[in-house]
């Protein structure tokens, strides 16, 4: 059986982002037999439904080509005013129209990282509802929530071994996750 | 006293933009002692707290200004995958960094124009939340829902007498929300 | 194979329910394979942690043993104030206690009845996070919204064709997803 | 001037909830020209339309008249599957039928006590948005998040110092809110 092919998208752009730190940690934390590319958003242009009839953009026409070769989709999203971050609304918005809406029947997986001590609780409860509603399957759990992030990173890594050890058990149960799902 | 000055933000970048078009009568309905000045977002960069911090670019700081000089905002809401468009979160993202977070103690009101029945109820719920969460004051009523939207346009204009009726007392109410707003 | 068991559950308790009469319309609607047994939450008391401590209430411990039992639970929502009904949420409050909180890996689905023409647009979107939060399954589509509800039943029963049809296909389609979701 | 007469109301039933300890706490910390009656939500019946049209049950007039005489009211909400208690939506939706939907034109304000380290930012969110759905007026700030809970009192008594700090500038910031909500 193939390796289970996982697309990492980061809702920050910044350089020195956490999440995208985080992300990057979990390329060498994964179950044998999956892998993890991570992808960038940060050359969309904003969504316009004019742009898209005119003829996709070139990233955008990348991104739903990875997102519909990936077997599951994983996002380190940060927490902006409480809820998805512009940038990562608008690769969700790229993605989701039709025809071929890229999300629809595929496993995904979420993790934030927060500066703050609730570590993204709030913008998982609006992420998870938005991929619900697109027909994706969001992995219930478990939920990793990574407070206080900037005290578990050192020279730009993680080195929170009680945080690696729930990203490796978010990846182990996506992994469950995504051949359950791919079962019909 | 001199006019109120109402900023309208409209979240689809579309040429003909249904929440346009509705932004665009709501200046023909204004009240008496109240000017609407339209403003874009089009030209926006996505968010980046990096860009933020190496200066702002001239967008970002015009509609900063904008939000900041004005005596209310009113939001044209689309509903993307049922919550806010990219594009206006990420001018809420914009206008929220500290220092000087431009939605603090500003009255705001909405409406949503969708091409389905629900005229927005799903949009409004999320934008509403966000705004109350940075310390806006959301306008409470009337909530104005326009489903079935490209019915009650004709040559890109409102032509719905219900719909325009229910804009005029949005904006009405508006005008008093916000002089209650203003006093301390 | 032994017939798929679901298990209808109804967040009104008054005696003319239209939510309550659809729940009974869909027994009607099945597909082969599936049978559909009615519960009440009316006898439930309100949540309280004491007292579930202290030994469950009949009615609490009945409730639970329904839905453990069960291969999937339909739950037909008014929208009260936006949101779940408060005999709802409670029913799910006491169902959630651990140990063995009933809902985890529990197949869902829902629909909604509402007087307005939105048909419970928001209580689903409430209903469904609250819902994977607790790790159950929800049917992701087909989402039937039942607006304008006075107009389609008739004697107490619904009468209108084309809501049947709707109701007939999201149990057909939650045969399916249970028998997806009871594959490991 | 009278002093402003505030009603609290806690979502929880727990006999030692340490929601109902903090309610009570708050009545050590008001400010001057500022009073707290606590009332109970514990004998209120389930909603049911029926039961509210056949003749309003005693605990439902009485609480309905305790929020109408009062000039603001004051959650301590605890956190029930990522919402609202049943108890609690209950009890606001016993109060949100008309005629005289009593949380109309309502200064509100709350704050939330949670054994976990989140401290209720999901229920709050959701309170939040359902009170403004209401036309009451929630005071956007100081937002009161009390976690890991059970460390911060003793003997049923609020015994932390950062906490009571964060409570008197809520409830001082209420009084100031509550009288420019009454201003026309």
């Amino acid at each position: 059986m193939a390796d289970l092919k996982v697309l990492g998208i980061c809702g920050s752009l910044r350089k020195a982002s956490l999440n995208m730190a985080a992300l990057r940690a979990c390329g060498e934390l994964l179950p044998a037999g999956m892998t993890l590319q991570i992808t960038s958003i940060a050359d969309l242009p904003m969504f316009n439904q004019d742009v898209f009839d005119a003829g996709m953009p070139e990233p955008v026409k990348r991104l739903r080509g990875e997102i519909t070769a990936a077997d599951g989709v994983l996002f380190a999203s940060p927490e902006y005013n409480f809820s998805v971050s512009g940038p990562l609304k608008n690769a969700i918005d790229w993605g989701s129209r039709p025809p071929n809406q890229v999300f629809q029947d595929k496993p995904v997986a979420m993790f934030s990282c927060t500066p703050g001590p609730l570590g993204g609780a709030r913008v998982q409860y609006d992420l998870r509802r938005i991929l619900v509603q697109l027909w994706a399957y969001p992995l219930p759990r478990p939920e990793v929530f990574i407070g206080n992030a900037p005290a578990k990173f050192a020279d730009g890594k993680l080195a929170d071994e009680t945080t690696r050890k729930f990203l490796t058990e978010l990846l182990s149960g996506f992994k469950d996750w995504i051949v359950r799902m791919q079962k019909k």
